[in-house]
């Protein structure tokens, strides 16, 4: 049987400091390396073991997977990095803090910004300085790849791609992966190996640090997931939305 | 011009406690933790920037990379792990006190196994628990290439190995590259890189966590070479030997 286990990093500075996030590189916080630490004792305490771990091209993700592997006691696995793992861009709004956006735009806009999944907020000019297309980091991307923003639907495209174009050959050739990511890059793999319709997505949150299992079927359909806690397997439903 | 940086690993747990390490795999010391992160910003303040990194599968090594890449925050750059590059395997000696190893068999003998490139330790016996050929790590590796003990001209053999196979072409190509290993395999390194003739190598030394910066031509021949400290470049003859 399948196994792919997805991890959302943990708490990261601004997630503290309540400010939108998206493709901007900020740390983790002390709770979040907590998190990462605790994540990694209850994949060890479950025995799992991953041949390859796939991450994005930002810290508080790629420093969520290094404290999990240190703790797992595998290092050695190849790490595979990716812009297409990254969180979804949040255009002009990476950086600002959410309650005063709310204030400014109304709660009901941001609501619309960050739960559906085809309102994009509004989009970086290119002379922003968060408009970052020519750091190195991104300098393989295609034209047109780096986002001036983006909706869920726009992530779960890139994200799609790199499941069929990454993941999945090594998944069906037997390799146990794991995917230490975001909350919108998981939310959008989630919707599309449970076939959620884009009406039902706005209510799932995949809390941080808690290890989610999908059991999938030789053609990657999948039969049941659960999450990882320190005295079992929990069922999705009984973890509270953090969100 | 061509640059590639070389770094030995800081201080282990078994440097501290004066054991023959080669594949085991200990963690980094608490001076070991530091001396990474101290070299992560020599690097830095010189202004080097990096396209990928290749490192061992030995968690001290690959713990340095990780410490380096976080200073210089550049963790999102390609990591590439080999076996290639792990220590010298120090054969039936991995895990014995030095001290206690030289009251046994005579400082003469024991400087032979440390010090000549064409004398091996005694191998490990298969049934040896420190024989790790089937761990999931090892997996990978042909009939005959996991060592039960190694000479430095073994060590060579395969660190040149993953020189030609990995390091080369992409230094060609114009990557700027940091190799984060240990000290014979980056002996071993040298000793090809300045072609240094078997009786030369004994005292050849490489520090542990001071970048080594090697400026080659076209065909990957050595223009220079010099440490990196705090202030500025050493060259090779300031720095002490630790061994």
């Amino acid at each position: 049987m399948i196994k792919v286990v997805l991890i959302r990093h943990g708490q990261s500075e601004w997630n503290l400091e309540n400010r939108f996030t998206g493709w901007s590189d900020v740390d983790l916080s002390v709770n979040g390396l907590e998190e990462a630490r605790q994540a990694g004792r209850v994949l060890k305490k479950h025995g799992y073991v991953f041949d390859a771990a796939h991450t994005s091209y930002l810290k508080r993700a790629i420093r969520t997977l290094w404290i999990i592997l240190g703790e797992m006691d595998l290092m050695w696995i190849p790490e595979y990095k990716s812009w297409m793992l990254n969180e979804r861009h949040y255009g002009a709004l990476q950086g600002l803090n959410k309650a005063e956006t709310a204030a400014k735009y109304g709660e009901e806009q941001v609501h619309l910004w960050r739960r559906s999944v085809n309102v994009r907020p509004p989009a970086l000019e290119r002379n922003d300085v968060r408009y970052e297309a020519s750091a190195p980091r991104y300098q393989s991307l295609q034209d047109g790849e780096y986002p001036l923003t983006e909706n869920l639907e726009d992530t779960e495209r890139r994200v799609l791609r790199y499941w069929r174009e990454s993941i999945s050959p090594a998944l069906t050739s037997g390799q146990h992966i794991l995917i230490a990511a975001h909350g919108n890059t998981l939310r959008a793999l989630v919707k599309h190996l449970d076939r959620i319709p884009a009406d039902g997505i706005a209510d799932l949150n995949i809390p941080t640090g808690i290890p989610l299992v999908y059991e999938l079927d030789e053609r990657l359909a999948p039969i049941r997931h659960y999450y990882l806690g320190i005295d079992g397997e929990l069922p999705g439903e009984a973890i509270p939305s953090r969100l």
